[in-house]
Formats: structure tokens, C-alpha cells, sequence
């Protein structure tokens, strides 16, 4: 298979997604530049076979941003200002947020471009990287009015998404945040709130517990520190779908409390 | 393999549980007697092989009584009445409430044991049935003070549970209402509340969704007229963990809310 991506790509953020993402594009041949605030975290990527350390007069075609939400927008305007030919994305599971913050910066938003690839594992770090990873999932690619050249833009990252084996789809940065409150985030917090209960799970009730509460709270192993910055770079519409869900709530208790009330069993 | 189940035994009820019940002991040699309140119910189960129609004469030695949880006493306490020989079980999800309406109605509990396999599938019905259904998972044994003979009696629900592959669990009404609730009750509610919020999705966020989703969601499309019946019949531990779960759920509304807030992260 031949690479659609130009290069050389530049990958900033050595994580699970930032690692899997050289996995798959060394693999394609592209040459894949690597940096980390953590020299060891590079060193290990490279060891993996991710890519290579960076170089003085690299001049990648494409940077993707693979860092926690909360440094998103700072990273991203970063690099603008340090590689002026590039086309900049990243990666981060918010997309209104890390926009606006880029304006508020004064970062030169006409090269940034937002995607947000839905792939994950329980585990993160380059230890669990995976070519594979991102094969078959959706990758949402944020449009917004500022990009200078939208339709090379949407090219560059569609070609990125179809050789990690993704599934391209376009959709603006608010319509995505609403999306993934609902399909993912609010999902999480209902998982992460469920194990919380179960905490108080005697021995005998644990001895019980079956493969659809495993199910339930599968996804709420996943790393508490990321999760906070999600949640709160997400909060409006997250609050919106959980204050309906506690209305639901509200009624089934009911409900449960006075069996004979009308409507009751619906 | 040779049963430890002495027979005959009668399954009331031909449902996903009593036909598999019956094609497990039909296949270890056990003469399996069936009875449903619908006639064709009983030829369909018969003709996958899960046991024989009853005939006059029948001296069924355990009665294992598979119907939904709101008929399980009426009909306990038909069949105890009917064949004073026999030990009568169930498979119903609650086990305080039956035991109590078997009380009130005057049964002759010294010789009723309430059993609970954990296993079910979301498609129900004798065309659902698997021999294989109850392997590897929890089998409660519902010991009560009433029962005449309780080693005899724990006895037979363990070979019944073992020939059936599962695991007995010792475990008295109360606890086992307790746990199931936290375990496999709450769950369902928590599932099928979270389903409802989707019916609100987009198409857009509809193509995000992913296997997290799908997890969490899965049991919210089991029989919703068997769950009213099995969280009517066990509202009181339900209602108390609902309540601390949206305690909980409160507090992360609030935080969300106000993400300065002291404590908002936790």
C-alpha cells in the first residue's frame, strides 16, 4: 500500500494516539518526526519503531498535535509559529474548546485544522500503541471558516485518516462536541458513576456480578486525569444531556417508590 | 457424564430458562417432564428436545418453576399442592418477595428452596434455548428457616446447578435481593436510561458511537415487561442505591457546572 499522507508528518505528544499514528505511517513508509516534552518518552517511541528523533531543519508537511486537551491550544499555536509551512491538527476529543483558545492566543488558525480520531484502549503510553488502532473507527475532521484553504486541508487530513485505516467524516467543531457528549462522554460519567456504586459491593454480590455489568463499566477504568480535562472542556452540552438523564432518574425512582402511581411502569 | 439430579424432574414454565433447563437434564438421561400454560409453547420445547409432555401419574421428585417473576408464587404454590412428594424450586431474579406471597397464601414452604441462576440472553423464548446457557455462572441457592429437610434440600438445587454446569452460591433472600440489585438491577436501569437519552442522537453522532457504547447500552434491550416485574418486586434496595447514585450524579452536575468549585475535579 502507498501512503496517501505527504510528509514528512511531525508527531508531538509520544502517547498511546501519538504513537500509534507513527506506528502506521512508518509502516506506510512516510517519514515521521517524533517529540515529547519527554526525552525517554521519544526514545521509547523510536524504539518501537514509530519514527525517528527530530532534526535541525525538519520541515514537516503535516504536525499532529497528540496531547492532553488542557495543552492542546498552546502546543498547537507552537507549532504554527515554529514550522510557518505546515498544516497543523491534533487529535483531542474536544474541538470548540482548543479553537477558540487558539483565536484567544492569536495563533495563525488559517494551518489548523481539527480531527479527532474516536479510538482509544483502557491503557495508555507508546507501551500500548498499535498500528491498528485506528482501523475502522470514525475520524471527524473540524472544518472551521478560518482555514485559508479548506479544500487542501480536509485532503491532507482525509489522507491521513484513510492510511491509519479511519473513516474520514466531516462535521464543525460545535456539532462534534454535542455528538461526543452524548455517544461518548456522558457514557463514560454513567460508567464511572455505576463502579462508584459498586465499590459497596459486599463479597457475595461481587461473587454475582455477570458479563453485562463488566460491559457497563468496562470503560470506566480509563485514566481519571484525562477524563476531568474531557469532561470539563466539554461541559455545556454534557450538562445538558445529564440534567435530562437525572430527569429520567427522578421518574424511575419515583416510579419505584409508588408502583401504583399512573405511568409508573412505562 | 452421569446426573446427580434424581428425577423425574417437572419444568413449569418452557421459556428461555425451563428449555434449557430441560435440554441440559434431557441430555445427562434425567426424564424431563414439561408443562406451560400455552400448549404449543410446550410442543415447540419438546420438539427441540428439552423433555417429554406430562402424563397422568407424574411423580416428579424436583419441580423447577420458570415463569415470569410476578406468577412465580401463585404457581410455586399450585405445584407444591399438587405434588406433595416433590421439592419445588425457581429461577425468579427476586427471592424475598415470592417467598413472602408463598407465606400468605399458605403454601407448604418446608418444602420450597428458591434458586436464581445468573444467566439469560436478551432473545427469549423456548427457540432461544441453550444446554449450555447455565455454564460457568453463579447458581443462588435461596436457604430459608421454613424448609423441613434444608441438607436434602440444598442438595438437590446443587446437583441440579452442577449438572447444569453452573456454580451454587449459598445465599439467604435478603442478601441475594441486596446484591442482585447493585449488581445486575441498577445496571439495567442505568443502561436503559442512557438508551433513552440516544433516541435524542443525531445521525452524526450516531456514526461516532462506538464499542463503549455499545457495551453500556447492550442489556438495555432485554424484555422490558420482565424488568418492570423484577424491579417492581425488588424496589426497596433499588430505590436506596438509585438515591446515592444521583447523589452522586448531583454532585457531578455541579462540578461541571462550576469547575472552580473545591472539589469539582473529584
Amino acid at each position: 500500500m502507498t501512503a496517501r499522507t505527504v510528509g514528512p508528518v511531525r508527531v508531538v505528544g509520544t502517547g498511546l494516539l501519538g504513537a500509534s499514528i507513527g506506528l502506521a505511517l512508518t509502516n506506510l513508509g512516510v517519514d515521521v518526526i517524533l517529540s515529547d516534552v519527554s526525552p525517554s518518552a521519544v526514545r521509547l517511541a523510536i524504539d518501537y519503531g514509530a519514527g525517528r528523533a527530530a532534526a535541525p531543519g525538519d520541515a514537516p508537511a503535516l504536525i499532529v498535535v497528540c496531547v492532553p486537551p488542557d495543552l492542546v491550544a498552546s502546543i498547537v499555536a507552537t507549532e504554527l509559529a515554529a514550522y510557518p509551512g505546515a498544516l497543523v491538527t491534533d487529535v483531542a476529543s474536544v474541538k470548540l474548546a482548543p479553537l477558540g483558545e487558539l483565536r484567544d492566543l492569536g495563533a495563525d488558525v488559517s494551518r489548523y485544522i481539527g480531527s479527532h480520531p474516536m479510538a482509544g484502549r483502557e491503557r495508555g503510553g507508546a507501551v500500548s500503541a498499535r498500528r491498528d488502532l485506528f482501523v475502522g473507527r470514525p475520524w471527524v475532521v473540524a472544518n472551521h471558516e478560518g482555514i485559508a484553504d479548506r479544500r487542501a486541508a480536509d485532503s491532507a487530513i482525509e489522507a491521513l485518516a484513510l492510511d491509519l485505516g479511519a473513516v474520514p467524516v466531516e462535521m464543525d467543531a460545535a456539532e462534534h462536541d454535542r455528538s461526543v457528549a452524548l455517544v461518548s462522554h456522558v457514557p463514560q460519567v454513567i460508567a464511572s458513576l455505576l463502579a462508584a456504586r459498586l465499590s459497596e459491593a459486599s463479597e457475595a454480590a461481587v461473587e454475582l456480578a455477570g458479563q453485562g455489568l463488566r460491559d457497563t463499566t468496562r470503560i470506566a477504568s480509563s485514566n481519571p486525569e484525562l477524563w476531568v480535562q474531557i469532561l470539563g472542556a466539554n461541559a455545556e452540552p454534557i450538562v445538558g444531556i445529564l440534567e435530562r438523564y437525572r430527569a429520567d432518574l427522578d421518574e424511575v425512582i419515583a416510579a419505584l417508590d409508588s408502583p401504583d402511581a399512573p405511568g409508573a411502569r412505562r
